[in-house]
């Protein structure tokens, strides 16, 4: 899990900062140790200066990126690129190989349509769910964006991760619609629709004629994307967030099965969260007894009284269940207060970093184990026993939340750690990846990983000796043949970084 | 629009023969001229002998699969690959190049899994809609499949050609979720989650750790599908079929306006069907006044009942509407006897073809138009508008359909023709082109096309110098540097047949 250092010489870093200076001007490019700094892993050790990067460039335009990777193949630098850099707890917006140069695209960040009846946006990389949030809102649309926890990070690098939000709209993978991509060799491609220049469809239709380009960008280094469609939902007449409570593990299996059905049968539709020591007025408490349940239900009165009935009496027939709802008509949710309401509201936050920081205030570091499993009640119950007893041999306690996709589930459980600890931070980051091995073992990927550990994960993947792994490489080595973009992201290495078995040379 | 010759010699097919029989067996390689004859184009003119295969191989398992590739590869000849070849409209399961080898999957026709509790299936390409349904109801599962308009197609096939049904898992590319491919090196791929030999989830969750893959397999000349996970729909208490009816194109744009609301905001579900001369009983009359809109609720009889009062009353609010259901309850549906029913009822039927061969009796061929627009009303209105007066400059009428897909359309138009007469034929495949071509103009693509429309469809995606071509080929001469598999597939030549504009070389 050491920084990669290979092939980065500081005269060819020099040399691509110069450039860069020269086509985008001095106040796009930062280099001072005091700036670069603040673009560190913020969970990593304090006292660490791996994954550290040697200049910071930040491009305005789509023109502007293209001259960056002209000059970075031109000086054989590698870049690594991000929308806001908040991809905190999975490295932030630091560099998988030391000495590259971040490409930030926080100065792009113009919403740059929004189709009101057709409810979508088109968003630069830059855009922060609080800049849709608040665009949405200024702009008088009645379109909702659906958020994750923290409302800073970047729309198209949030969706970009596979990340996840808890509208009906949750599904954030699911609702990007059209891409603008600079390739590695600095052609531009619209995926899908917008292939044809004229077309009217480039954000509401997701499909190509041929084949979709589209996934190739997810959690990837075969490109830069610079726009991104985004399905919004259309303001709902009624939203009803709802929550259940229970004490004993008895009840998560049962649960997850009713809310389950009620999923696959379209009662429920958005994404619910399974917690311990999540409270109705959606706290976290890490010290708390037993669970919450919060789901949310969204659009005409009477079919939202409906199928709350439906939803009540389903969870309430479970043992030691006890249910409950706020109601919001209409814009109303912008007076909601408390965490749950809020997300499952789309309304943007940062109040969940407060209770990230209780553990050893401001300088606590979390890493989330963000597994992958099947939506089954006995299959839940039985992952968080054997998480239970594997977490019971470390020095961490087992801090969990489940998000619930329809047919699976994202079994998250966190790690916190003192970053200026460095033996306690180091324990975290060891404890992490030999929990993800024990439970790849049993059949469970994590969906998405820090950078330290993207080595240790994509070699979790192994179907037919690691075809995936080597399918990637040579998509690598022909889109990306001089390296230059983001090496090492997700385990995919270019040919000058890897060994014949697909792994970062020493 | 001519065959392509290129390169396919006689030895080579025929060394390529030989060992196709030694490999799988003489009763696995079809030669004779009565034989190949059942594979060509149904809607091509009778007397052609273009896109005519020179063998059908027709392997039984993942590694005849494998070493049919191997063999492509030694003898240089191109293979042109259908779940059950029944394409039809786009050329059923006629390859592209003149003597390619057809490899047909009829054989490859096991539903592998059915998991009830996640409502999935794993399913091999050879397998039809009619087997799927069976196979659900022999087997007591509480699952309804999503059909298109005829039954007799291969599940993977159609979901591959971006192919639609009309249930709330209408939109089939979206319910794929796990596939198995061999790539044309012979490697076995298993993308997202398949990607872990022992992953849970390889068909309940859909993306991957890293770029996804799954969309390079559309409409594509990448890989052969072996295997895919489709999702299914759980058995609703209630399933009710709506229509509406009017008579002038005055209510289309306030009836796509009112249904594209109703979508967005979840009250239907399903892909709604709006086209002139469709029946409440769910026939077509192509010589009919009028227009029908036929669309489905279902799940709990309380909700079903809310819903269908909303869409009533939304839908009656536009002048000359008339609005009417029928109810089916739980497995009521096996009842259905007309095709509107059936089809949003899952159930898979043969009636339509009945409909196709109206115009010139058993012989008749069509072409779909099919081209991809937003779902706005007044863009809708001026398409039909548009279309009305190109066809009126044509010897064929305007007889369309038009499919909802949330924040799209399907605006499909079709021409009939007699397929004895070859003037009529080959002016049939003229004007889709040239109505294609002129509605690319206004920015209205096609979704998917004839093997003899393909080149021509491809050349309309024209953004930045046809950057998608372009990647296409890039991808195409890494993944398969000899060409073999399905040359020319939606424009995609491999390097040995085409030229420097990526046009097949004549």
């Amino acid at each position: 899990m050491a920084a990669v250092l290979t092939g980065v010489s500081e005269s060819a870093v020099a040399g691509a900062v110069e450039a860069f200076v020269e086509a985008l001007g001095a106040d796009a490019v930062l280099t001072s140790e005091d700036d670069l700094r603040e673009y560190r892993d913020p969970y990593d050790f304090k006292g660490s200066d791996e994954y550290t990067a040697s200049a910071v460039v930040m491009p305005r335009s789509v023109e502007d990126v293209q001259a960056v990777v002209r000059i970075a193949n031109e000086f054989g630098v590698p870049l690594w690129t991000f929308g806001q850099g908040r991809n905190n707890a999975y490295g932030g917006a630091a560099p998988r190989v030391n000495r590259s140069i971040l490409v930030s695209l926080r100065e792009m960040n113009r919403v740059l349509e929004v189709n009101e009846e057709l409810a979508y946006a088109l968003v630069e990389p830059g855009v922060r769910f609080f800049d849709l949030h608040d665009h949405l809102l200024a702009g008088g649309y009645k379109l909702w964006p659906s958020i994750p926890d923290i409302g800073w990070g970047s729309v198209v690098g949030n969706t970009l991760e596979y990340g996840r939000g808890y509208t009906n709209y949750g599904e954030h993978p699911a609702t990007a619609c059209g891409f603008e991509v600079v390739l590695a060799n600095g052609e531009l491609l619209r995926t899908g629709m917008g292939g044809m220049s004229n077309s009217k469809t480039w954000n509401a239709y997701p499909w190509s004629f041929g084949p979709n380009h589209a996934g190739l960008f997810f959690q990837s280094n075969f490109g830069i994307v610079t726009k991104m469609g985004v399905w919004l939902m259309p303001q709902p007449e009624v939203y009803l967030s709802g929550w259940a409570r229970f004490l004993d593990d008895d009840a998560v299996g049962p649960l997850a099965d009713t809310v389950r059905d009620l999923m696959l049968e379209g009662t429920i539709r958005n994404l619910p969260l399974v917690a311990h020591g999540l409270s109705v007025e959606g706290e976290m408490d890490l010290d708390a007894e037993g669970w919450g349940l919060r789901f949310a239900l969204y659009g005409r009165e009477a079919i939202v009284d409906a199928q709350y009935e439906i939803v009540r009496a389903a969870l309430e027939a479970i043992p030691g269940v006890e249910v409950g709802r706020r109601l919001f008509r209409w814009e109303e949710r912008a007076n909601a207060v408390n965490h749950n309401d809020k997300v499952q509201g789309g309304v943007p936050g940062m109040e969940l970093m407060d209770v990230f920081m209780i553990p050893y205030g401001e300088e606590t570091g979390h890493l989330d184990l963000s597994l992958v499993g099947p939506l089954v009640g006995k299959d839940l119950v039985e992952s968080i026993s054997t998480l239970r007893s594997l977490y019971a041999r470390t020095e961490f306690p087992y801090l969990v939340g489940i998000l619930l996709i329809q047919r699976s589930v994202l079994h998250i459980s966190t790690l916190f750690f003192d970053t200026k600890d460095e033996r306690q931070t180091r324990a975290a980051y060891d404890t992490y990846a030999s929990l993800a091995r024990e439970m790849a073992e049993l059949g469970y990927p994590v969906y998405r990983t820090n950078i330290q550990h993207m080595d240790v994960v994509a070699d979790m993947f192994d179907f037919n000796n690691h075809a995936q792994r080597r399918l990637n490489e040579l998509l690598k080595d022909t889109l990306d043949p001089n390296g230059i973009l983001s090496p090492g992201k997700q385990g995919i290495w270019p040919k000058s970084m890897r060994d014949s078995a697909g792994q970062a040379k020493a």
